[in-house]
């Protein structure tokens, strides 16, 4: 591919006959403001480091590493759980159970029913919290000026997409969060089967699922993975299960194997910047800016430490 | 899978530990109106068949076959072009050529640039149409009474999901939706490279793109697809895309062939309670229904013909 090509090429289309060869070239314009072109300007100070204890490492049969980023201040008896399950190697052998197209992907033991329990939990793990944490008020809302289908308001909090009725924040289903399986009474889930949302945020869940972080590397080696063809997407037999290599806390990886990853700060106002540009796109490729951008099209840009 | 499982299975859970055993049984309780029980309880008048002529089937290298429902009287001239390249077999033997994760699987000839033209159009295919046709007005407009981030009004015109500003509608960018690729004029889209959104709705495409359809049955061939490393999930070798065996028009296939579907009326009461359903689900697994649905997550269900 060439980067002439490249160079050519906005969004989603590819500019497939050299269409625009005998375009003018208005060198007096100034080069217009896009989200690209925010994060390029950004300094590193504007760039947030994930902590370690808060990084997950998931690997797969191929090798393939998916990292996901905990979300202690929204989930913390869920994150205790994930963490404890992870040092004990708990789910080292698990799979991938479940692929339902625009929805989840969800993994854990494939126990479907008594004859086939989940294996004994590491000890200190909390097998039922609250499926609804709400300590979150204290927290600073930087909340978006557009409308939502779902909630009074939008927004971020340290890094994270936020809704909110005025006093309660809870954490949305956007694509690549993680949520906790659970059973008909809200508080069953034990975070022992986790799920990422892998199609239009199924926003209903909000409040009725805990979210407890996000697919921040990876992301691709779940969604790329065959629908299950079972009720609601799960696998029916054992071989189509990916097996889950291990699962393990970054903090216990070796240094030189620990993801470094970090997002754009979201009190920054790069990232105020970022969201107005989304929300108004300048780009040569936009006929028509949106004026508007919608929480699960605002998540907090992600890169590797520079 | 045991019925017995998939029982006390609902929305994204498994129950993994059979915690439900010793439930109580409340039988005074008449059933919950759910998405599902509307459904059930429909006459078959409340379900639209879908014209032949608006089908297109499109055959994967695998033998899996992927259909989409064209839009003509939102895109008629993009329409006019799709059915043209059909009937005259002009995309045998192309190919997958972009699988970008969380936006769009892009299909066509792999003609990058000026070295690798595409075939010559069939006669009659208008090589630029413009993106958006402003002839909408007259069409009976179903408005959704909740709030969204991009326009004024979301509702749905004989089986569409649209949008509208008041005098204009518009189709918008769900998940499976298809759009027609271009290049950095608006107006350069021919329909020869199509795309179809797989993952949360990027609305800020909405009016910038023409939307010509929607995928109605295989969607997972395409989703489940490897995703591409190249800029925006292009493929970069020819070995890593998928060969599209056939395109062609429902109405030019013999009739054993055609797929038989059918969508819920838009028109319909059912379809209203369906709405009101998915929007204040009485489900057991809901511990706070949303009381709110936005259009992506209000796509009228499919289903084949009984």
């Amino acid at each position: 591919m060439s980067s002439h090509w490249v160079s050519r090429c906005v969004g989603v289309v590819s500019l497939s006959m050299g269409l625009l060869v005998s375009a003018p070239v208005v060198a007096e314009s100034p080069a217009p403001v896009t989200p690209a072109s925010v994060l390029e300007a950004a300094g590193d100070g504007a760039w947030q480091d994930m902590a370690a204890e808060d990084l997950i490492v998931m690997t797969l049969a191929d090798g393939s590493k998916v990292v996901w980023q905990l979300a202690p201040a929204f989930a913390p008896e869920h994150v205790a759980n994930i963490r404890a399950f992870a040092r004990a190697g708990w789910w080292d052998g698990a799979a991938i159970i479940r692929v339902h197209d625009n929805y989840v992907v969800q993994w854990g033991w494939p126990s479907k029913n008594d004859d086939a329990p989940e294996p004994t939990y590491p000890a200190g793990v909390n097998p039922a919290p609250p499926a609804e944490y709400d300590g979150n008020a204290l927290k600073t809302f930087e909340a978006m000026e557009f409308k939502d289908a779902y909630a009074a308001y939008t927004g971020h909090i340290d890094g994270w997409p936020v809704a909110s009725d005025g006093p309660n924040q809870w954490l949305v289903h956007c694509y690549g969060m993680i949520g906790v399986a659970r059973g008909v009474n809200p508080d069953t889930g034990s975070g022992s089967q986790l799920y990422t949302v892998m199609g239009h945020a199924p926003r209903h869940l909000d409040r009725n699922l805990a979210v407890v972080g996000r697919v921040v590397s990876g992301m691709e080696h779940l969604t790329g993975l065959k629908r299950g063809t079972g009720a609601l997407g799960f696998y029916e037999t054992d071989a189509e299960r990916t097996k889950i290599v291990s699962i393990k806390l970054a903090s216990e990886l070796p240094e030189a194997e620990r993801p470094r990853l970090q997002y754009l700060s979201t009190g920054s106002i790069v990232f105020k910047d970022w969201l107005k540009a989304r929300a108004n796109r300048q780009d040569d490729f936009f006929l028509r800016p949106a004026g508007a951008l919608d929480i699960c099209n605002a998540l907090p840009p992600i890169r590797t430490q520079p």
